[in-house]
Parts: C-alpha cells; structure tokens; sequence
C-alpha cells in the first residue's frame, strides 16, 4: 500500500513516537474489546507535530492558566488523547490505559472533564467540542483584554482542536464556526481530520460539499495539509499562528486506521477492534519493534517525557511575568487571581435589589434585567447575551458594551439566533475560568440548545440560562413559541439546577442562588407577562425560594386542610384561590415551589413541614405538563396542568380557556376535597 | 427615502398588487396589537412575483399532489402568507385576517399545518421551515423517481421557501442546506429575505459571513437580487428553475418594514406594530389610495383572484395527464393513489415476523431490524434512514438502493451525522405525502433533534423515529452517549407516542403500531443488548402493548400483592425477580409497560384490570430518571430508576453498580412489602 509509506520510510524518532499512540490505540481498542483504534492512528501525526512542537503546557500543573487548550472534539478517538496525556508526563499511568473503557478507570469511553486530568472538556457527542473551543477562545480574548497590559500579555495562548466529519456536520459547529469567523477569533486553530470515512461508509455517501470553502465564508483561515506530513504541518501551524485576524481551519487529508493493511480507509476501522491478527500485521507494516501489548520505546517516551521539563520552564517563566505584573498592577492581578480562582467578590450580594409590593407588578424577565444590571458592576466575571433576543430576555449589561473584534473587554455578547451554538460556548467558558457565562433565549428554544445543557449538567459548571416566555403566559407568538412540556424536560435532567420565580422578589433570591451555585448549571425561568410583588409582610418570607419551596401564604393556626402547590406565574393565581376558600373556611396554605432540585435537596424534616405527610388534598396548578408533579401531591391530590399543545391568543384569553384561573382552582379544590 | 422609491415609481398595478401585501400586514399587525409587519413589507415584492407568476398552485384544491409547495420558513411573517392565501382566492376570508392571532381563528400568530388550507408546515421555530422544505424536495424526487414514466411526469414541481438570516443562522438549516447540496435537489428554490436586520439589530452584529459562498460551497446554486426588482426576481426564479442540479438561494436584499419612513431598515419594524400614526405615514409615502384598515383596491384582488382560474386549467391539464397515466399504467397509477390517500396496502402486516422464545435473545435494535426488512417490500413508501449510524441502528433496508442523486428512486437514506436535519427533512416528508417516513439515531441523540419531533407531534405527522442504544445498557461508550432523562423528556412531548419494547415480539407489534399511526409520531426505543425473547406459552400475550400496559407476567389465581411496572431492557429483570419472589411466596404480578402514551389512551376499567386499584405496592423499574412513574406505582410504591449520570464500562457491570439486578429488586420488593 502507497499510502502506507508515506512518511515512514524509516523507522525516525518521529515515526515511533507517532506509531506509540497508534500502537496504544489499537492495543486499548483491543483490550476493551471495543472502541474506535481507527481516529488515533490517523490523527496521531498531526496530534504528534502539536503537542511536541507547539502546545503549551505544563504536565504537572494542568491547572496553568496561559496553558494551550487541546480540545478532541471527535471523542470517539480518546486513545489519542490519553496516549498523548500518558506520554507527556500527566498524572495519568500507563496502567490507566490499559484499563480502557472500564468501570472506574481514568479512561472512559469519551474523555470526561474531571475525571481525567488533562481532559479539558467532555467530548463525544458531536459539534459540541468544536462549540466549546469557541466559547473557550472568546472567554481567552476576553480576559485577555480585560487584563493584559503593555508588555505584560497575561493572557496569550492558542485553543487547538482535532475535528472530525462528524463534528463539521452537525449545526452546532456551523454556529459555532459562523460566530467564531464574525468575532475574528485569531486564537483558534482546529485540524479537520479529512479521514473520507463516517460510519456508513465513505463520506461521499452524504457530504461533498466544499468544506475548505464554507470555512472560508465564515471568515476562516483554510489550508489544507497532508496529514502525515510532519513538516507541512508543522508550517501549517505557523501560518495559523501568524493569522490574529481568522480562526484557522487545517484540512489534514488523514487516514483512518492508519498503517492497518486490510482496515485503513475503511469505515470498519472506525468503532471496533481489529482483531488480533490485524493488529499483528499493522505492527509488521509500520515495522514496530514489539508485539507486546501496550509496548512503549523508551526512546519514544523519554522524547514525549520533555514535555515536563519544557512546560516546567514555561510555566515559569510565565509566573515571572505574572510577579512583575502583580508588581505593576497589584490590584489588577488580584482581581485577576480572585476570578481564576472563581471566588466571588467580598460584599458582591449588596446590590442584589428588592422589589416593593405591587399589584400591577412586573415580568420576572424585567425584574431579572434588574437584578443582572444591579448586580453586573459587583461582578465583573458575569460575561453573556442572548441568542438574538436581548431586548425581550432582557440580558443586556446596560452600562457595559458589546463584545466585538474592536472591545474584546465588551460583556455583551450577541450569539446570534444561534442557541445550540451559544449552549456550547457558554460550556467552553465555563471551563475556561475567570467567567460566570449566561446565556439567555425563549424557554421553548432550550431544545434547540439541549444537548449543551446535557453537557453543561454532566459536567457540572456553573452556566447560567436564562429562559424567558415560560408558558402560554407568551400569548399570540402561539403553540409553536409557548413551552408546555420544557419545564418537565428541563427537570429530568440530571445536575441542572431549574428555578422558576413567581415574583421579583423570588427572582432576586434566584439569581443569587445561581451565583453561589459553583457546580452545575441553573436554568432560571422567567414570565413574559407582568405579576404582582407579593406583599411579603403578609407572606412567608422571600428566602425561603433557597429551600426550593415554601410556605407562601399560611393557612390558619399552620393546619392546613389543603395545600396548593405551584410555580411562576401560577403562584398568582394559587394564592387568589386560597384566599378564596380560606373566606369560604377551607384552611388552605399555598406552597411556592420555585425548584424541585432545590427542595428535594432539603432534609425530610424540612419537606414534611412544608408538606404534612397528614395532608393528602393536594393541588398543584403549573401551565405546563403535570409529569413529575405526582412525587408531591400524591395518590389524594390532583394537577393543574396542561396535557396539550398551546394556542395563538392573548395569554388572559389563553389562562381562561385552559383553565388557569382562580375559580377553576377554587372548583378543583373543593372537588378535591370531598 | 431614496430606498423607498425602488420600483415604487407610479401606483401600478404590480405596486397596487404588493402595497395590498404590505397594507393588511401592516393593518393586521396593528389590530392584534402584536406580530411582525416588517417581514411582510420587506418580502412583499417578491413574494409576490413568485405568486403571481411562477408558483403552480390551486387555491380552491389545496391538496392537488403535484402543486408546488410554498412554505414561509420565517413564520413570524405569517402576514405575508395570509395575505397571499387570501388574495389568491383560498377559504381564508379577509375576516379572518382581522383576527390575526386571536383564540380560535385561522390567523395564529406562526402558520400552523392543519389550522389554516393552503399552510404546507407549521413554521416559526427557526430553521425548522428550511429543513421541511429539504424534505419536501426529497419526497418529490422520490415521488417522481419512483412514479414518472417517460412523458408522464405526474410529479413535477417546485419547493418554493421564503427563509430569513434567522433560518440561515441555525444549525439545523446548515446540515439541510448541506445534505440538499449533496443530493442535488434542483426542485428547491429558496427566497432568502436579506433585510440585513435581527432582532438585537444589525446584522453585522453577529452574522457577517460570506452567505453566498457558504452556500456555493454547499453546492447551491446562488443569485443576488435587489428585492424590490420585479423583472429581476422573474429571471432570477427562472434561472433557478433551469437550475436542475442545484438547490437554489435568491438572496434578495429587501428592506424590512418597506415603506415605513421612520422604522424601513430597523429591528423595530421586526415584531412590533408600526403604530396608527406611522401606519398612516407609510400608507402616504406607498401612495395607498385609502386610509381604512384591511382596505383590499378591487383591481388588486382580481388581479390576485386570476390565481383560481389558473389554478383550475393547471390542475386538470395535469388531471387530463393522469387519466392518461391511468390508462397505461393502471397499476402503477392505483398504487400512486394509495400513497397519496395514506392507505396503508392490503395485507401488509402479512409479513410481520414472530420471533421464536429464546434465552439468549436478540438485541430489540437487531429485531427491529429484521421486522423493518419483512415488511419493506410490503410497503414501498416506508423511506428513511440514519444519521450515519445505519450499522448500528439496524435501519438500513437490504435489498433496496441508497437514495441519491444517481438513484432518487432508492430508499435507504444517508442523513448523515446531521441528526436535526434530518428530523426536520422527516417532517417535510411526512406532510409531502405518498411517504412513511423514519429515522435513526441513538436514543442519547433525540437530544438534538427534539425541535423538530415537538414539531412533528404538534402537527401530527406520522414520523417513526428509530431510536436505539437507548440506556446504560449501550455501555463502554459512557455517559455522554447513554440516555437518563431522555425517556422522559420525550414522554413529556403532547402527541408523541413512546413505545419501548421488552423483547423482539413486543418490537414486532411496535412497529406495527407506528405503522397504523397515522395521526402523530411515534419513538420507537430500541436496546443495543441482547434481550431474551419471552416464551409466550407462559406469559402474556404480546399484543397487549398495544394497550400500552399489560400483565406479562400473573400473579397466583390472578391475586397479587405486588405488581413490579417495567419496559424494555429491565423487564427480564422484573420477570426474574418475579419468579422469586414467587418462589419466596409473594404474590408478584409483572406489567410490562412499554408506552404510557398508549396505557392512559385506554378505558379506565382496562387500566384498573392491570393496576388493580387495591394492590398498592408497586414497584416501577426502568434504567432511567424516575420522573412520572409516580402515576402508576402510587404513595405505597418505589422507583428503581437512575438519578444520575452513566458511566464507561460493560454494561453488565453498569447494570450490577447501579441496581439493575434481580436481586436488588427482590430485596427492594421486599421492603416495600413490609
């Protein structure tokens, strides 16, 4: 085979350094008894060029925060990265490796971010790692601007990625891509690994299109290199590097399963083991010295291994920079620190504002406008937008400006209608550090930006959504534009901290909730339409919305006979029609129940205050699905609640028609109770 | 304004023609007090050429098969629609234009499919009408592929679609735009309405990339064209039309809110009325002979109302043809007209395969599979595909071809990894007609996807999704691939039916249902293990899923204390426990319950008959978040379900760290029991 010679016509230092991570592949692959050997062994020459000529980085501190991000967006090729981990010296033994795809090892399928060290953000489904490198290059631009000095570049590194097929097909990379193009996003350099294979079969089954061209229309930096030419790409690199302006996109025309005589260019290399026999015959046509599993050259490792001491050295030469900077600019540099080390600021809840009492009221979306502009100048770190729809999420930093490729230091970020996009990028921040990233849209809109929030939740970071227009409380944008079963969605996902504020007051209390929530993402879900500010003198304390739920209208002597539990712009309605009935003599008490998560979190002593196991009439009243509502209002009470679709209307009009009013609960209610 | 004078130099019929457009949006709009005039204004001229000229249509046939499809893929213009439907003489009277998105009319604030004749596709939800169209295109080649005889062409005709930067900003309309590309789909012709303004304003806040050449490199065929320029827009559509190899992007710069001296070439014109006062400026300024609302000039309606006579000579030229047709290919011609009324072929469940008992199984993936291939040459307008997991998925049909350029007429789509563009073509497909349309991905995968299955369950469509791998059961992959909460965020859907069968007898009977589904979609949710095939001698009868719920598994004399609820995967668990605790001498029944959908469809006494009310420990058990099981197991039961994450490992291991034994349901069984 030709193709198999290309660039290994000698057994060099490079080449057994590079046929270690195929070898490594192919040997875990097998072990496992299953995997993908055939991504490693393609891309290992690229992946080889970069991380030993090019990467920053420091195996013994992952932590550096000017290290180079290495993303490996196509995930399904983890034995890459974890070769590449174990080789340069991270704390990640060769032991793991061979304990691939197993019940507690370091190296699971799909790297995971902090299970592995290293592993700077969870890969696999795809697009995702490709949207997070450019969230991970804005957030870099971002501090960059907002800290770097005059001959003190704080802040100068590259995000690199390896993408594949996969990844460039899906929308969320267009997104991603068509952003990071308009923001000039100089900083990125992603390698396409140009393998012509996807599951099916050849990627002329399905994806012809002109992909060095459509990066180009973004605004991208293309070249296209051969991806076993270590020189070319070694240039390549230093084009992309000298590029400031365009991401950079590198076409390596790769081959999958590399140097496998029966299995490279074939979709089969791709997601499962080659069987002994082949993999013998690959190390006989890459002339590999052993057919010891997991064999390492310890000339192969001992030149992987300067990755210490160059990272050593780099780091400190860094820290150098930063002491003088620190010197220079001490509170800068404190102010720097404090963000890296995610603590917020002394005394950053005193502008948290409070609402007065009011009938009319106002949106929850306005009063968290409020409370995000209040809050904003305290908390420098908040860094966010909206997917084209600031002026009705109301996420816009008034005093602050938008960040562009001329105000890098801006805070307002325009995504675009690009919600899956914005979801993948608010993750990349997150990682990144020194951010609290929010990104806000219509609550129906959170499905299109679903699997983000999945990984945002997996991953535990601390993202902020905020998700107006929560209901048919929307009106006439009609049924295609008013969520009804999101709310349940968004609860069933694991980690994801949901909070949906019934009034101003609540909505304070859940931005602060959301601030202090470090580990994992909170969905904060905001009214389009006015509600009243309930009057708390009256009321159970606003507080209580840190415990999930409370008791937000008592009924008499705290016995209550019956218990209406509900969330946002429900709550309205719920205490109307406890008032009604407590004048009726019904001892009714009215349970704001913002978060699930919140108040499932709290000790059973704390529920059963909340909700007597005594009281079994029960009623929640939510416009939304009822799924889920039953763990609280048992086999004696009932739901209020919306099975269907919505409808085009005035959202008055809609709350009647679908039985959200105070005289359909008190009619409930008492059915209830007999 | 000099952009106001484009083309508006005397009050002409044409100009009359498109003010009226532009007046009853405007009008419309300004009544309801909310809505969107500035893309009926910018897009009038066009749309209006298209109408007038070019689109084939029938407004008093709606249905005519081989009309072109017009879809507004920015629903949020639905004025502009209206406004046509009704000009052009469809049962769409002007009194319903003064409705616009009130409770109970025809004018919803997005056009819905199903509300309002002559509405293709329920649009609004952006990218979503571009990705239909693609669909539509695809359904139409296959039609014509499959059906046309040499000068025959009974199919022949058009996808026409207005999109917007919005539409061109999503994901999902970057994978259709690509797949259309690839495909080669020269019957589509998309109007892109580049007004150059969003909803944060500018476009070149966030959307500068090069729009033309990204869709070149896609393979479209692209033209500039000033929107306004009527003589320009008709040779610009004709060069399109002649375009047979490509999809074609008009990108015609229009001017949002046209007309309006102060708000033309805002985002204030977008998605707010434009206000009596400057209402009564633009009608001035267009020259508009009357300043009463909903004012329709009569020479412009019958100028527009020319569309019937047209329309009615256009479709029995094609009647004559079919008749024609008839007569020389009577067969062919009567299995057309099978597909076009949605009849499902005599005897096509003939070949519905029964799978032997077995221990050792089948995975329901690879039994799906089987029956897929049974029944295909049964029922040739089954057609779909994967989104490159066709291995995996087991969606692939043997003995028919890839559907492709070269060969329109195969079946066997390749989506590629473009997993909401392909949701979105499905739709297209569905409501094409002559198709039964399904697609495949990994249950994990529905994630990305779901925009376009909420939108297929709000219009009904009958889409089967294929959805495997579909818990920690999928193993070594990890948990970014293996679903938790995606059961119940799809159980959430109104109108979705979710089925997840426990053996290859019950996928059997769930495809079988999906087929007579005509009215909604339907997930049908497939393992990636093997799964025993029960010995129905013993057990229940496997029928019963169409019930949603039955008894698989009885307790002693019909009595039990104990009902264990499961699907899929953990229902040979379920069974296993079972059989010991009956052993141990408890009384345990075991429902199999694999589509709540299709269990709470039935009569309550059913319901009561498989859950008896007065057995109250129950124990619901799924390899999932146990969100809404709470209905059926009730205060005295218990969930095992799976409140977190997944992990890489083989999945018997997953099954035994989280649970999922036999023994830890019998002991669980047994403290419920206590």
């Amino acid at each position: 085979m030709s193709t198999l010679q290309e660039g290994v016509t000698s057994q060099t230092l490079d080449e057994l350094a590079i046929n270690t991570i195929r070898t490594l592949a192919m040997d875990a692959v097998q072990k496992a008894d299953s995997g993908h050997p055939g991504l490693p062994m393609g891309a290992a020459a690229m992946a080889y060029v970069l991380w030993t000529r090019f990467l920053k980085h420091n195996p013994r501190n992952p932590a550096w925060p000017n290290r180079d991000r290495f993303i490996l967006s196509a995930g399904h090729g983890s034995m890459l990265l974890y070769s590449l981990l174990y080789l340069t010296g991270y704390d990640l033994p060769l032991e793991e490796l061979t304990q691939f795809r197993q019940f507690g090892s370091k190296t699971p399928g799909h790297p995971e971010y902090g299970l592995t060290t290293g592993v700077e953000t969870t890969t696999g489904p795809l697009g995702q790692g490709f949207g997070n490198g450019v969230g991970m290059a804005m957030a870099a631009r971002h501090m960059a601007a907002t800290f770097n000095r005059p001959g003190f570049n704080l802040m100068d590194h590259y995000i690199y990625a390896i993408v594949s097929d996969g990844d460039l097909m899906e929308g969320v990379a267009s997104e991603a891509a068509s952003l990071a193009g308009h923001l000039k996003l100089g900083n990125l350099i992603y390698f396409y690994d140009d393998n012509h294979i996807s599951i099916e079969g050849s990627t002329s089954l399905t994806f012809t299109e002109n992909r060095g061209m459509r990066f180009e229309a973004y605004n991208w930096h293309v070249q296209h290199v051969p991806g076993n030419d270590l020189e070319a790409m070694s240039q390549a690199i230093r084009a992309a590097q000298a590029e400031t302006n365009r991401p950079s996109l590198i076409i390596a025309r790769t081959h999958i399963g590399y140097g496998s005589p029966h299995k490279q260019d074939t979709a089969e290399a791709h997601g499962t083991p080659l069987g002994a026999d082949e993999i013998r015959l690959t190390k006989e046509a890459l002339g590999w010295p052993s057919d010891a599993p997991f064999f390492v050259p310890p000339q192969a490792l001992e030149h992987y291994r300067q990755a210490i001491q160059q990272g050593e050295t780099a780091e400190q030469a860094w820290l150098d920079l930063k002491a003088a900077y620190a010197r220079q600019f001490p509170e800068l540099a404190a102010e720097w620190q404090r963000r890296i080390d995610r603590e917020l600021p002394q005394g950053w809840q005193a502008d948290l504002p409070s609402f007065p009492p009011s009938e009319k009221g106002t949106p929850t979306r306005r009063a968290s406008g409020k409370i995000l502009n209040a809050i904003a100048s305290r908390l420098p770190e908040l860094f966010g937008g909206s997917a084209d729809l600031a002026p009705s999420t109301n996420t816009l930093i008034d005093n602050a400006t938008a960040f562009s490729p001329e105000d890098y230091a801006g805070r307002n970020v325009h995504f675009g209608v690009r919600e899956h996009g914005m979801g993948a990028a608010l993750n990349g921040m997150a990682v990144y550090g020194g951010l609290i990233p929010y990104g806000g849209t219509f609550l129906i809109f959170s499905d299109y930006m679903r699997p983000a929030i999945r990984l945002a939740a997996l991953m535990e970071l601390q993202v902020i959504y905020v998700f107006t227009h929560d209901s048919i409380g929307l009106g006439e944008d009609g049924p295609t534009h008013q969520p009804v079963e999101q709310l349940a969605a968004l609860r069933a996902i694991p980690h994801l901290t949901v909070i949906r504020p019934a009034d101003a007051n609540e909505t304070t209390i859940a931005w602060k909730v959301a601030l202090g929530h470090q580990h994992g993402p909170v969905a904060l879900v905001f009214s389009r339409q006015s509600l009243p500010v309930f009057d708390r003198s009256q009321m159970g304390a606003v507080g209580g919305l840190e415990q999930g739920g409370y008791i937000l209208l008592e009924a008499p002597q705290s016995r209550p006979e019956l218990i209406i539990l509900s969330t946002g712009s429900e709550v309205e309605l719920a205490v109307g029609a406890a008032r009604q009935l407590q004048e009726e003599g019904v001892a009714t008490r009215v349970v704001s129940m913002p978060s699930w998560e919140l108040f499932n979190a709290q000790p059973e002593a704390y529920r059963h205050t909340v909700l007597p196991p005594s009281v079994k009439a029960r009623l929640s009243v939510e416009a939304g699905v009822s799924q889920g509502w039953r763990q609280y209002v048992g086999d004696g009470g009932d739901c209020i609640s919306l099975e269907h679709f919505g409808a085009s209307a005035p959202y008055q009009k809609l709350y009647q028609a679908f039985g959200f009013t105070v005289d359909a609960i008190v009619t409930h209610a008492r059915g209830l109770l007999q």
